[in-house]
């Protein structure tokens, strides 16, 4: 019992000498976990600054979003001769040593915006929802962290998203607007925050937001005030940091010209890492950068109760983070990665009364591309053709697997046959889409929203035969996780205000 | 410069010499955040173990449940004159410092079960849906930490649920069964146990699982074994730890001999928080106890897509682990608290199609009574009576507030309006439940699961018109939080797997 207790006190002699070592050579890095939702204040003040920062926001994704995808792996890869479920594949991002939660409401409502809830992150305040740093009476503009960091600390900044580079979430890290949809202003505000390095998806209202009245367009404004404004992928990857501040558009334009989702990308085509590993390319220097990173479109994706699609985007913002991760490897002490939602759309669920305690998540496989792509590569000769349902289901069999009962592979395939229950509703939806009826009463729009009814009852139909369902097309009041690693990584533990993100980066990087 | 790195130099050393001091009086405290979700190993071999360990477990509880609850709060004192959301009310856990997220899948699917889930989380091990404590071969019986905990360091056992004592969550930690439903087998394992404090709902088949084959009564058995069975409140409101072994059952029982949902409880009547407080009492030694409680119905709720109740469960368990906190409080270097869940049941998520970015929270306050006492107090009369569903409507209206388009109130309470798509749905159900209709297509199924028609169609329309949904009768395959303080709390941050939970409970404890 001495002799155990003798090692000990030699052991702490060590520890202690060794810790004291330590101190001299290091900042003195004391980190308490992050206490309660209402605490403003962060414990950060003598940790050391991490000079690289990336923050990544799905947007729309919260746990449902992030465990879906990470079941889906789970489901695409178990031994299907082993009665036994090996379970999930962890995404990368959630192997980190910190995961927090915050929560997300508004000023407005618990079913926050992207807009306000973005300004949380990139400010700390809360306000209204479709709000751009703004305070709720619209007359205080709030400085962002990115705008701080660039000002204060001389670091390079970039903003990257799948979505339009002016859309709610890329615009709360530079710009001040009392509408989200005050496009043109807030891509002003982009070319005069001089940041060092935009890509992703084209400028909404590159003209000006009235027709009738154009104003002088972005691109050329941005060329102006000294930006390299890029189209073709083969000049995004020819460039260096020697080209200066950079707008890097998406050769390849989707859906209300953002970014491919990304199980409709070419072969070829720049995934969200790709802009992100250009981002490191560029934006690397000894003061240090911050990088903001949205996976736009699993929002979009949720909107449209489309889980296929979630889940690979969801996939994609994993992708991106590995590249991060690789950064943090070469620059452990000085790099700091936080991954998190901005609320959740859809409440999406990984269960459904239809298929109560099982799920088929491999069905989703069968899904080759979005709604978004579907709608406009099929829905839309439909309608011009007045396409029969018949061959209409062809194209749904190829398209997402669901089959008929009469189709030869049905035995095979059980999950994936349609049932009469579900040919009926497909068949109804089918006769909106063609007669181009929108949906007007209650129940249509709890059927199909503001969707094409077609496709939304596709993908309802393929998500809840996968054991998947949606309760709505907007978002939901769920908090989102908030992963983390690297340097202050500890700040971000604990479960609490969406706000906190804010206070603790500005606590530890030391801004005002 | 010189004096600023002066000055720190001697915060430093002073530093150094308190941790080398505080070395040599304590135990050495190092912990490492919990990393990845493949992880078995843990880091608290050098902790000192917790000599009071409450193990809190909402059963069905995740992250939308434990939201709901605290936007219910917040919505129910937000002040109506502002325009602007104050926000939520965090529950006393959420405030714990450390919150993680534990996977629950088991051995036969990612919507687990309750038998499997608890054996996860009190042995470390996955297996199939309906087991407890038994591997997939239903050969090898698992030791649970309380089993360990007793045996190996003399620690007091309690055992609290608000559900039957022999159910699958209780159960889990001292019983060993190839399946959930061996109730009496359960029972037995549980007077074997010889565990110090059992309190909560009736033993389900206390005279044996087959009704032509009856057994001893367990109850009798208890005695025989030494064991004091209470079932008033009086005596159990006089229980000391010198009455030694007790087993405590709720004098009022409700659904299945369960304690009542919360929002049922009559004034006086024991709520979980008390049965919680009576085992302090009882279990509080020197050596120290380990103690489960069990949220049980918020599960039963969620089954049922009952939202007020889900939520005044879940609340009630909070009010529980307020007693745990303030034991905390007396002993907080030997005290450490867990809170999660072992599943997510229903589905439920914060926004619904119809209400869109809206939510109407404060109307779940006009619901009086939980779907199952709706259904004993006043369904069952509706049947033997055939009551009309103009008087139905009216006892509607005082439980659940819902009201006409005629009546007087509707223009004061909007949002308790049914619409007429609603009306309609109401007395579709109210049709099926006075003609004893089951349930049997596939649309009914979807609307009703295994419910009484009309009672789940009230709830559902309460739920939907509140900003609250539900998308199954089953469990899901959401991760659960898991909310920690005090000794070694730390290391139950992250995001990782369930089993986890019982590896770091095991390590920290150095029980084997």
């Amino acid at each position: 019992m001495i002799n155990k207790t003798f090692k000990r006190a030699i052991a702490c002699i060590i520890a202690g000498i060794f810790l004291l070592t330590f101190m001299f050579t290091n900042d003195f890095t004391s980190v308490k976990s992050n206490a309660s939702g209402s605490q403003k204040e962060t414990q950060a003040v003598s940790l050391k600054a991490p000079k690289y920062v990336f923050m990544f926001i799905g947007d729309g994704m919260s746990f449902p979003q992030i465990q879906a995808a990470s079941d889906y792996l789970g489901a695409i890869s178990q031994d299907k001769s082993s009665k036994v479920l090996t379970g999930n594949k962890y995404l990368d991002f959630t192997k980190f040593p910190v995961a927090g939660s915050a929560v997300t409401y508004d000023s407005t409502s618990f079913c926050p915006d992207s807009a306000s809830t973005a300004t949380s992150l990139s400010t700390g305040h809360k306000t209204y929802s479709g709000t751009i740093n703004m305070d709720e009476t619209m007359t205080i503009s709030y400085e962002t962290i990115s705008e701080k960091l660039k000002k204060q600390l001389g670091y390079k900044i970039g903003i990257i998203s799948t979505v339009n580079l002016n859309h709610a979430t890329p615009a709360a890290y530079y710009a001040h607007q009392a509408s989200r949809n005050n496009y043109y202003a807030i891509g002003l505000e982009m070319i005069h925050s001089g940041f060092d390095y935009f890509a992703g998806g084209a400028l909404i209202n590159p003209d000006g937001d009235k027709k009738d009245t154009p104003q002088t367009n972005l691109y050329k404004l941005a060329k102006d005030s000294g930006y390299k404004v890029l189209t073709a992928q083969k000049d995004a990857e020819a460039l260096t940091a020697a080209d200066g501040k950079s707008i890097v558009i998406g050769e390849t334009l989707a859906d209300s010209n953002s970014l491919s989702y990304s199980n409709d990308t070419k072969t070829g085509e720049w995934a969200l890492k790709d802009y992100v590993k250009k981002g490191i390319d560029v934006l690397y220097n000894k003061k240090g950068f911050f990088m903001m990173v949205e996976g736009g479109k699993i929002d979009w994706a949720c909107h449209a109760n489309d889980a296929g699609s979630t889940i690979s985007d969801t996939l994609a913002l994993d992708d991106a983070v590995k590249e991060a991760i690789n950064f943090y490897k070469k620059y452990p002490s000085e790099t700091l990665i936080i991954v998190t939602g901005d609320h959740e759309t859809g409440g999406l669920t990984i269960g459904y009364a239809g298929t109560e305690y099982s799920t088929f998540l491999d069905n989703l496989s069968n899904q080759k591309l979005s709604y978004a792509k579907f709608d406009s590569a099929y829905v839309k000769k439909y309608k011009e053709n007045k396409t029969s349902f018949t061959d209409v289901l062809t194209d749904i069999k190829k398209n997402f697997g669901l089959i008929t009962d009469t189709d030869p592979s049905s035995a095979a395939y059980p999950n994936l046959v349609l049932t009469p229950y579900e040919y009926n509703k497909l068949k109804a939806a089918y006769d909106m889409t063609i007669t181009g009826k929108a949906a007007k009463s209650q129940e249509e729009y709890l059927l199909y929203g503001s969707y094409e009814p077609l496709t939304v009852t596709i993908t309802h139909i393929l998500n809840n035969k996968s054991g998947i369902a949606f309760t709505s097309y907007s978002h939901t009041g769920l908090p989102v996780g908030v992963f983390a690693q690297g340097q202050g990584a500890d700040l971000f533990g604990g479960y609490y205000d969406n706000t906190q993100i804010y206070f603790n980066l500005a606590s530890l990087l030391k801004v005002k």
